[in-house]
């Protein structure tokens, strides 16, 4: 089987794919730091959900004053969730237009510039910066995608 | 490298995997679309939830009345996280059918009904329409995606 | 055109990528039932959100008393949210890892820790088990997504 382990290589080891593969993992491993910045407000802030995070604080009533909504904690939330929303299609349509034979300059911009948009937003999100900073940067990150949904359909359109 | 490149040419020239581009794009392009409409709701209603979102309504007191849920902007953010729920498993669900060598007519039949029954469901969220409606789109939506993973399984299975 | 369907094929039949398409169904598919659970208590615990949802509980004011959260249902919905934050990375991480050429019996153990650890998570989150049951099968699973996402970086790096 290494004549079909050669093939899947060298998919990545196509510039463009590879290209992908970083910035898709970057922006992914970006919004999994938001769980972990959840964990350490819900944490130092003493912000809970579920009644059994809190048996180690205390028990009956006096664990009952720890379920309860934080600021922090929910502006962090916020952010993971607008990560959620506009990661989840570039995962997609990222790879489908990575695969659609783009040249490597213009895809590099691409990913570039939604990484750097997504990262800006979280920033502005979790400082928080004045507005229009995280409108701005969630803007250009919604912009690339869609330029590169358009560049899919032109390419692959088979209804 | 235009060997490595040709290859990945061919499989965005396989017309199953272009039928799939072309829906999955639809549907990511159709969620997407939730982001706008929470947006356009937001600034039509005032009801904000953040508070650097409101500097430009006011100062002080007068801008934190704008701090407030809105039942038009909720149901639209639900009718987003219910597209997140189900388009994420028809993406990587799908992509993965795609590649188990369907027949095309039967994934062109498949990406088809997924791709109305979510934007049915859209518009019975939003309108709203009565129930059945949304929830019959849903479970449409969720059975194609059930098929499509028996298949892969069928095809693929490596424990 | 069925050099390049063999192609695919080929894709579909290398065993690290066989078992990415398993776990990866295994996983999403098993996040689709958070959404069949949240419908379940849903219904059992009469606890809506939608006006149009209890309209045939009852009409006007009789209906409305319906429409109310659930620490139930709230639960199912915060086991699914996790969900889509863990399960979304993998999705995208793991393929990649998948086509970086891994070994076989590496990827393997990877991806089945990695299921397990989510189907805890299900469970501690949904029976509830007492903590740290739910934290640490969230970890095992952020741990292992992680690693992968370091092998892919290491391996197909391109800035």
């Amino acid at each position: 089987r290494s004549g079909e382990m050669a093939k899947l290589t060298q998919l990545i080891d196509n510039e463009v794919f590879r290209a992908y593969a970083t910035y898709a993992t970057v922006v992914l491993v970006k919004m999994m730091l938001m769980s972990v910045i959840t964990a350490y407000f819900r944490i130092t802030r003493k912000a809970f959900v579920n009644p059994e995070d809190t048996a180690s604080l205390g028990k009956g009533e006096s664990a009952k004053k720890y379920l309860r909504t934080d600021a922090d904690v929910e502006r962090v939330r916020r952010g993971h969730l607008n990560d959620l929303e506009n990661i989840v299609p570039f995962l997609g349509i990222g790879l489908l237009y990575a695969l659609s034979g783009p040249e490597l300059s213009t895809a590099l911009l691409l990913f570039r510039i939604f990484a750097a948009a997504r990262i800006s937003h979280t920033f502005a999100y979790l400082i928080p910066l004045p507005q229009p900073s995280r409108g701005l940067s969630w803007a250009v990150g919604y912009g690339v995608t869609i330029l590169m949904a358009y560049r899919v359909l032109k390419t692959a359109l088979y209804l």
